[in-house]
C-alpha cells in the first residue's frame, strides 16, 4: 500500500444494498467496457456500504494504490448518500455549494411540477475544486476531482444517469490521455452451444497476450468477444483484431448475426426496415417478450404492427381463428397449433410476416410426451410456412428467452435468404 | 487502516474475468446470504485478478481491517492460480505438502480413468496450520486458516464447488461462532419518487446501529431495506426489525405492495388468483412487456388470458374495435384511446378486468403536446373504467418498464379496494 501505482484503475461502487444477498454492482461492467476502449484495464474493484467510517478506509486505500479511482454512487439527497462527504474528509477539501448546480435541480423539479425537497439542496454541494459533470437524467451531477497525481471521477448510481454522464463528461477526458490503444469488436451468435462454439474456432485462440478471445454465453446466445492492443496506434490494434476476425468469421458463418453490438431484434427490425416489410406475432409460452424485444428498438413502430399474446385455446381460436379442433386433436403446445397461429396473426394484422410461439415454459405443465421446454416456432409469409421443434433447457424465463431468439433467427434467415440452421434442434 | 475491527467481514474475488467487462463475482450474493443467516453482515467485498502484487495488497489490507475473510477462487492448478501462495507469503508461513489431499486428488483421476497432470500436484500443497476442507465436485480443496484474530477461508471459484464445501464444512464452523443475529426485511413502494420515500419516512430512521434502513431505487418502484441485529437471539432481532417496519408501514401505508420479496406482478397475479378473476391487456407503448412480466410468473395461465400489443392504429381498431374517428380526432396517445382500449380488450377476451397502456416511449415521436414519457393507463371491469394520465422519465426502457408498473398498481389497488393513487401524477 505504500507505493503509488500510476497505470492503475479502481472502480469503487458504493451503496449498502451491494452489500445484501440481492444486488450486485453492475455498472463495473460497463465502465470497464468503456475504459478498456481507451487502454485503460481495471486493477481492482471494491464495493462498500453506505457508512462513513468504512467509506474513508475504502477511499484512503484506493487513493494510495490507484491512479485513477471511478466511485459511483451514494451522491443522492438521503442522509446515507455520503461519497462527496467521505471524499472531501479524505481529502481535506471542504463542501462548496455550486450554484449553477442548484439552478439545474430547481429547474428539474419545477418542469415535473413537484415541489423540491429541501434534502435535495446537498446535491448542489460539491467537493471544493471538484468539476461538476452535468446529470441529464437526474438531479445528482457528478464530480471530477483532481489531487495531487490522483483523478477521481464521481459518478451516479442508477445506470441510466451514469452512462450518458460518462459518456459526454468523463470519456473525452480520459480519452485525451490514452496511453494505449484497444480495438474491440463482438461476434454474437444464436443456434450453437458454448461447447461447439469453441470446438470451432478453438485453434485460433492467439497464444500471444496483445490479442485476447473470451467467448460469453447465455441460453440461446453465445458472443465471441475480440479485443487487441497496441502501444502504437488505434489503427494498429485494429489491424490485428481484424486478421483474427476474419478467420473466426469464416468458422462460424451465419451463425454470427452481428458484429456491431445490434441484438437480434435491432438487425432484424433493420432488415425489415430495409425492405420495406412487415411483422406481426402470436405468443403464446413467450407471453410478450418477443413484442417486448421487438420494440425495446425505438423506430419499430415502422415494421411492427401487431402482437398477441394467446394464452388460453379461446384466444388462440378467437383472435388467430386456430380452428378449435385442431387444439382439441394435437393439443397447443404442437407444429399444426404454431402454424395455424403463424398464419392466424399474419393474416389478421396483414403483415408481410407472422411469427408464432407456442410451447411450455415451465416449471410446471409438462409431461412425458411434451416436456417443459418443448417449443414449437413457426414462421409464415407468402414464400410458405415453416416450423421448428425446439427443446430448450433451463429456466421459465431463459426458456422464453431461447423461444424469442429462435423466432427472430427464423425470420432473419428468411430476410437474408439463409437456409434455418437445424444442427442442434430436433426436427418434426 | 490500523486499527482491527473484530466484527467486519470482507470477501476478496480473485480472478482476472472478473475485472473485464463481462464477468461479475455472483458468488459473493450466496456467500452473503448465507453469512447473513447467522449474523454475519458483509463489510467489503474486494475484486482483484490473478496478479501476485495485486493480490498481496489485497491480502495485507483485508487481514488488517476484517476479522472474518472468505477469499474465493484462485485455488485451481494452472500458473495463474496464487491464492495459496499469496496467503501464504502475506502470513509468512510456508505451503506445505497435504498427503490426505494428494491422495483424494489421485483417487479422483484415477476414478475418472485420466492420467493425473503433474500440474494437479500443486492444489495438494496448504498453508501451513491450515485445516483442508474437502472437495466433493473438484480437485482443489478449501482451507481454513486461523492467524490470531482473523479467520481466513479460502475457498474454489466454481459455484458447483464452492456452494457443497461450504455447506458443508463453513457453516458449521461458522455458526459454533455466530455471535450475533440478523432479520432482514424489504418493502417494495410504487407510485413514489425516492425523495418522497425519504421525506416520509427520515424521522423514523433509527440512529443506533443494530437497525438500518437502506432505500433502493428505480423508476416506477422505491424499496425499504431492512435490517436489525441482535447479541441475543434471533427473534429479538425479528422483535426490533418488527417495531420499524410498523412504522414505516404506517407511513408508507398502501403504496407498499410487498413485504415478502414479491415483485409487482406476483401480487397481483396472487390476487387475481385468490379472488378467481381474470386479465387481459392491451399494449401500446410498453410493446409487451406488460404481458411478458405477467407471464413470467409461474402458472400465470390460470388468470391471465390474453394480452395484444397494438402498435398500428389499425391494429388498435381491428383487434379492440377502437372507433376510427376516435383515434382520428383525439390520437392514439389520448385519454380517450386508453379508455376504448381497455373496454376493447376486456370484452374481447371475456376477462374480468381489462388493462390498456398507450403513450409515447420515445426517443422520438414526441411533440410540444404530447411528449415523450406521456402515457395513458387505464383499467376497465364491470365496476367501471379508470384511465390515468402520467408523464414519465426517463430512457425507452423506463418508460416501458413504469408504465407497467402503473397498469399493475392500478390494478392491485382496484383489486384491494383502495383508491388509486395520484400524488405525483398530473391529472387530465
Amino acid at each position: 500500500m505504500k507505493k503509488k501505482f500510476l497505470d492503475r484503475v479502481e472502480i469503487l461502487a458504493i451503496g449498502s444494498e451491494l452489500l445484501t444477498p440481492y444486488y450486485l454492482d453492475t455498472n463495473s461492467l460497463y465502465l470497464t467496457q468503456q475504459l478498456n476502449d481507451f487502454g485503460y484495464e481495471v486493477s481492482f474493484k471494491t464495493i462498500v456500504g453506505d457508512d462513513l467510517e468504512n467509506l474513508l478506509l475504502c477511499i484512503t486505500l484506493a487513493l494510495d494504490r490507484a491512479s485513477l479511482l471511478l466511485a459511483v454512487g451514494g451522491l443522492g439527497p438521503t442522509a446515507d448518500d455520503l461519497t462527496s462527504l467521505a471524499f472531501a474528509k479524505v481529502l481535506k477539501r471542504k463542501l462548496v455549494l455550486n450554484k449553477d448546480v442548484l439552478r439545474r435541480i430547481r429547474l428539474r423539479f419545477k418542469k415535473r411540477k413537484i415541489a423540491m425537497p429541501s434534502s435535495a439542496i446537498k446535491q448542489a454541494y460539491l467537493i471544493e475544486g471538484a468539476v461538476a459533470l452535468p446529470n441529464r437524467r437526474g438531479t445528482a451531477p457528478g464530480q471530477w476531482v483532481e489531487a495531487g497525481t490522483n483523478k477521481i471521477v464521481l459518478l451516479p448510481g442508477p445506470p441510466h444517469e451514469l452512462k450518458p454522464m460518462f459518456e459526454e463528461f468523463v470519456r473525452p477526458r480520459l480519452e485525451a490521455q490514452r496511453y494505449k490503444h484497444l480495438a474491440r469488436k463482438v461476434l454474437k451468435t444464436t443456434g450453437m452451444t458454448e461447447s461447439r462454439v469453441e470446438s470451432l474456432i478453438r485453434d485460433l485462440y492467439p497464444r500471444k497476450g496483445d490479442v485476447k478471445v473470451t467467448l460469453l454465453a447465455r441460453p440461446g446466445q453465445i458472443e465471441v468477444h475480440l479485443s487487441a492492443v497496441s502501444v502504437k496506434s488505434q489503427s494498429q490494434a485494429e489491424i490485428k483484431l481484424e486478421r483474427l476476425r476474419k478467420k473466426i468469421s469464416v468458422r462460424l458463418r451465419d451463425h454470427i448475426f452481428s458484429e456491431g453490438g445490434q441484438e437480434l431484434e435491432e438487425v432484424v427490425g433493420n432488415l425489415l426496415r430495409g425492405k420495406k416489410k412487415t411483422l406481426a406475432v402470436a405468443e403464446s409460452c413467450s407471453g410478450g417478450l418477443l413484442g417486448h424485444r421487438l420494440t425495446n428498438v425505438p423506430g419499430s413502430s415502422d415494421y411492427f404492427l401487431e402482437g398477441v399474446v394467446v394464452y388460453s385455446n379461446e384466444a388462440k381460436t378467437d383472435v388467430l381463428a386456430v380452428d378449435p379442433s385442431l387444439l382439441a386433436k394435437h393439443g397447443a403446445v404442437s407444429f399444426e397449433a404454431a402454424l395455424a397461429m403463424a398464419r392466424g396473426i399474419r393474416q389478421r394484422a396483414r403483415a408481410s410476416y407472422g411469427l408464432a410461439i407456442t410451447g411450455i415454459a415451465g416449471p410446471a405443465g409438462g409431461t412425458l410426451r411434451k416436456p417443459v421446454g418443448l417449443v414449437f416456432v413457426a414462421l409464415d409469409s407468402s414464400e410458405g410456412t415453416e416450423v421448428e421443434k425446439n427443446l430448450f433447457l433451463g429456466s421459465r424465463r431463459q426458456i422464453k428467452f431461447q423461444s424469442t431468439q429462435k423466432a427472430l433467427d427464423m425470420l432473419r434467415r428468411r430476410l437474408l435468404g439463409l437456409s434455418v440452421f437445424r444442427g442442434e434442434k430436433t426436427k418434426k
